[in-house]
């Protein structure tokens, strides 16, 4: 049995949002999601199963590598540094679940490194959680399949389960531990989708999606966004099938912003006073979004849509990928000339052992 | 008979917005609705019915008074000019209503002035109806009640009918012409609640509140915000009643936001393409949003509300205004020192013959 193996994963970028649980300890979400994998937003992890070890131990690349350099080689340029305890945690108690698959106790060592920087508005708990999935089954030998891998990573970060499959994925929502999980709805070479993530800020934010998750039920909005997603999911679904990109487009972008107006109308009280909404939105954030309808009416074929932070995802198909950065570079000089770093991402593949 | 009269009436801030119409004629709307009558915001109109006018005439000054001169006085030192034609045929309309009641068939020359600037976040329309009601009545000797004057300017606009009395003010949406109209919840000097409306710009906004009204139904979460109305709205006229200024503003600022809402989720088709949304908010909107949450979070006393406009009314007690005042002004220089205009709006009286 191999003690030790290394796995990379894509975070993944939804277009049917995962916004409120229905259990907080299963990871059952309230609705059924729908994302892309993102190729350039990877996380690498090596677990290494140790008897010697009296605990686990779990250590952090915080160097990442460039944006477009989409083939990662370990060992990175810089020495690992231990993780924090928060993050530590969360580690460990995904090794327990995946020790108790294998009726073992040993201790492992878990290395990982991103190839996107935190705070850039893509979620690493996603790829992190998958990678971590995929290695440490790999490294016990365990020879599980994808559904098995999806329901597990989703424990960890319910999100993760979407990184497990390659391409376009839809997360059932299911309705107990073992019906809760990933599946492919077209491979990434189906269509060529491309995702331009517009850094507007690399500030964290202030209110965590763990927390945006529990508030999520307090909007008087949460009932009909649920009530329309059923609908909307299918329309989803059937236009990444059938490359409609326009319907595609247009039930991505309502999505987003009626999962962002859920988290503006969930009210809460935050560090003792009360807050009337999330705002996940910065300035820049409305300036992108106002420009995408106005690049739309001059012809250009963009829609939006945004995850629980300010970077704004352009969505596009690869033909117009150029036009639409030359669109967003203009509007840089016509504002005060800053710009805003641009992170272009394909449908990627699946968690897969690469070492 | 008299035949001309001059009148006042001021603007309003709906705390419960006005948005979505049950019936497009009448101006009947889907929810109650309650404002506060604005102190600086003021349209003089003069009515005179002359037998020898062929047609209506209708003049505007385009010159407004300072915001600081609340007694303002007729005649304004340019010479007014003839309105635009919609707004014109607009007024002609209001006029045969008028008549209609006096059953004469009399034109008039019809002149009016704002004490505010059009584009300034506060809408003219609600004054300017008003006061034309109130004025026209007084020129043709009617003897009308409140009531009757309240529903006249609904249907010249909407939410013209809550500036015909003083004060605090509810319109009762009602069934038909006859119920739908607005009476006073408290005095002016029952409460000394300030507006200080923070006007981040003066560019038209691109979608008009009438279109706005229009598309409110098409948004999933129009009947869930109705659904909470009738509990906020009896909410919010008992903390005018109690002077309870931290549930007053709990419930106007979460109002703001579902209205907000429904806008931002009302996709619709404009110039030929596809809108995923009315947006009001300009990135300086949105960060004044988020300062109101942090000095709240710093144990200032302010909560927000908005129109269908950029514009941040920052609603506090009296003895807070100058505490707000300064804290704006320490946002601009924070920012790049550019001077927002503030308005400073205390509870006014009902729309009056002035002359």
């Amino acid at each position: 049995m191999p003690h030790i193996a290394t796995a990379q994963a894509h975070a993944n970028l939804a277009f049917v949002k995962y916004w409120g649980k229905a259990d907080a300890t299963l990871n059952l979400p309230l609705n059924n999601s729908i994302s892309m994998n993102l190729s350039e937003a990877t996380t690498i992890t090596t677990v290494e199963f140790d008897d010697s070890l009296p605990a686990d131990q779990v250590l952090l690349h915080n160097s990442t590598v460039q944006q477009d350099q989409t083939q990662l080689t370990l060992p990175f340029g810089e020495a690992p540094q231990p993780a924090g305890a928060g993050f530590a945690q969360r580690v460990v108690n995904q090794l327990d679940r995946i020790r108790a698959v294998a009726s073992i106790r040993t201790r492992a060592r878990v290395t990982t490194a991103n190839s996107f920087p935190s705070g850039a508005g893509i979620a690493s708990s996603a790829s992190g959680m998958a990678a971590l999935t995929v290695a440490a089954a790999a490294a016990l030998g365990l020879n599980l399949d994808q559904r098995t891998l999806s329901i597990l990573a989703r424990r960890g970060s319910g999100s993760a389960c979407r990184s497990i499959p390659a391409g376009f994925v839809e997360w059932h929502a299911g309705t107990n531990n073992d019906d809760s999980y990933a599946s492919q709805i077209a491979t990434p070479e189906h269509w060529p989708l491309i995702d331009l993530a517009v850094v507007v800020s690399r500030e964290p934010k202030k209110v965590p999606s763990s927390e945006g998750h529990q508030l999520a039920l307090g909007s008087p909005f949460s009932q009909a966004r649920l009530n329309t997603l059923p609908e909307r999911t299918g329309n989803i679904r059937r236009a990444i099938h059938e490359r409609d990109f326009e319907t595609f487009g247009r039930e991505t972008e309502a999505e987003a912003l009626a999962m962002h107006t859920i988290a503006m109308t969930s009210a809460h009280v935050a560090d003792g006073s009360w807050r009337s909404g999330v705002y996940y939105w910065l300035p820049d954030t409305l300036e992108l979004l106002a420009a995408v309808q106005e690049w739309r009416a001059d012809g250009l074929e963009v829609y939006f849509t945004l995850d629980a932070g300010p970077t704004v995802h352009l969505l596009c198909l690869a033909d117009q990928a150029s036009a639409v950065i030359d669109a967003v570079r203009t509007l840089e000089t016509e504002r005060d000339g800053r710009i805003w770093e641009i992170m272009r991402n394909e449908p990627a593949g699946a968690a897969r052992v690469i070492g």
